[in-house]
């Protein structure tokens, strides 16, 4: 069995003790015992996420899985939505909501360069959703989010937090944010398969009754998440859930705090020394991710070969996308991933293959 | 902690091989070494779906994830869909199409017995799809699928194996079986989260160009799965993909023929059993499913308490749905649970609680 060091843009490799959760013998789904966990999850979920909204949840897919109940939950035929896009996973956005049949309006910046709030404030006067991600995995870029919830209005305020939640402040209630969604797979450090989501109950006053998903229906699920009703939607993913629940564990053990610091420390460790062996970075200065690090090739090497190299050695990292693709890599420092051990590691394997 | 035998609808208890697998180190969705593992596991999708179709592939959620992937792929607003409905995986076929926007046609029959196929064939002369749940989890319940495929004409044939995959006869190729989809923590002895599904070449014809899903856009997914292309789509569960990979290995070393004689067995003398204590079975005569069996309890009795005692006691058995809510349970014994041992177990403990 190949166990390579996960430095790409996730999934990072989990902590033991997730590793360890999914193992455990497995309970049905209305188990007392496992409602009970689950309902823990919930908690540890409102902790990571900074919020009171009791409507928090993992939802029973990967983070993509996330951004479609996001949408289809709030989004009605003909509403306005406000997309932010400079990156792969805004253009996603605006895919999602299209099929939701909104009238998206895009607002795009450069991929690499942060979206200026100001814009997205101002780019429709009424819009249902004004949807941004927080952290642009393709680029390793952060979009600024406070701003957003201060002037949005009525509207609103929708954000991908896949890549941000556990690794820099994700603040959902000081910051006014309505619907938040994550993937496991990234800071969280656990494997990917659920994506933790978050409704305010403003957001919740406005939900699609009848949502064209079934399986995503908010709705629904709450009615086996109230711990009055308990009804079957359908069958909870056991084994993530506790895997889900372990790494939660892990991250709030530490304090959410010293795990942003430490995905701070090793990002710019990253940073710095990737910059010393000469290479550029791709993201703008100010709005770079600690956790996800998006760098040019030195001109003439074959950024593929490279990465083969490194994996055939047992370090992933990935590789660009849009711009960047065929240009550069995209090397994350992510949940357990986040140490200093693997910085060191990456950088003096980076540099041999590169000497 | 618990570690209750599974002898409820569902989840099952995971074979050892699974719960192995679940612990292997995590490798990234695009490592080489995972794509093999994952055609692998396209491979032993189609032994076990009986198929040779190429779309055939784990989708990234539980079976109900399967079921609306299904439906939102090839149902177009207004296009007639007819289901089959005696229980509540029927029910729910109708609500997933008509979020679709089809025009439900419905063929109910009592939830305890079978479908008449010919009732479905006549329901309307020209639906694009035929859909029908092969093994109902609420009741126990097998319909008979062969005659639709035979007469289906020019309609798709949808079918619901979630229970029936690993534990009866499910013959995609041979019966004409259009679109299929399944559940993990069935008879294939696998932790919930992961929908085998299989979509016949006739059907991939007709795939609906831009589904209202993201994230279950089969065209999409097919395009990460396509080893020539390896287009990301969403970063898929690797931890599950392990599990659902060496649950299909345990069946078809066992032998899926063998699988379904253990199957058969243990629901047999599980039925018999039950009968010598007096009870009373739900399902019809000649369609009762091996792997589920619904039986009322005595009059008198209160059917929630049972359940109680015997989980007290480390055995989990299901309560009833519909009609046999609050008088009756359901009795799983499917892939790893499906073995003598906790017959014997389940009908000395149910003895014991009854007494």
């Amino acid at each position: 069995m190949s166990d390579p060091v996960l430095m790409g843009p996730g999934p990072s490799n989990p902590y033991p003790e997730v590793m360890a959760a999914l193992g455990r013998p497995l309970l049905g789904h209305l188990d007392p015992e496992f409602l009970a966990l689950l309902d823990e999850t919930g908690d540890r979920l409102r902790a990571v996420f900074r919020t009171t909204n009791p409507l928090t949840l993992p939802i029973s897919g990967t983070g993509s899985a996330g951004m479609e109940a996001s949408f289809v939950n709030v989004v009605r035929p003909g509403d306005v939505v406000v997309v932010g896009v400079n990156g792969l996973f805004g253009e996603r956005m605006c895919d999602v909501a299209s099929r939701c049949r909104a009238e998206v309006v895009r607002v795009d910046a450069d991929w690499g360069a942060p979206i200026d709030p100001s814009r997205l404030l101002a780019a429709h006067p009424s819009p249902a959703v004004i949807a941004v991600v927080h952290a642009e995995t393709s680029t390793g870029v952060r979009n600024d989010i406070e701003e957003l919830g201060a002037g949005k209005g009525d509207a609103l305020l929708l954000v991908d937090c896949v890549t941000s939640l556990g690794g820099i402040p994700v603040e959902v209630d000081a910051w006014g944010i309505d619907i938040a969604y994550a993937g496991t797979q990234k800071c969280l450090g656990v494997p990917p398969g659920l994506a933790p989501m978050t409704v305010s109950e403003r957001a919740r006053e406005r939900l699609v009754a009848k949502p064209q998903s079934w399986y995503l229906d908010l709705g629904m699920i709450s009615r086996y998440l109230d711990s009055g009703a308990r009804t079957y939607h359908h069958t909870a993913p056991i084994s993530m859930v506790y895997a889900l629940h372990a790494g939660l564990g892990v991250v709030l053990d530490e304090g959410l705090e010293r795990a942003w610091a430490r995905h701070r420390e090793c990002g710019g460790a990253l940073q710095a020394g990737l910059e010393k062996l000469g290479l550029e970075l791709f993201a703008a200065e100010g709005h770079r991710l600690p956790q996800l690090t998006s760098v040019l090739a030195p001109v003439g090497v074959d950024e593929k070969e490279v990465r083969a190299r490194l994996l055939a050695g047992g370090i992933e990292i990935g590789g660009g996308l849009g711009p960047l693709a065929g240009r550069g890599w995209r090397i994350g420092c992510m949940g357990h991933t986040a140490r200093a051990r693997n910085v060191t590691l990456l950088l003096a394997a980076l540099g041999e293959v590169l000497a």
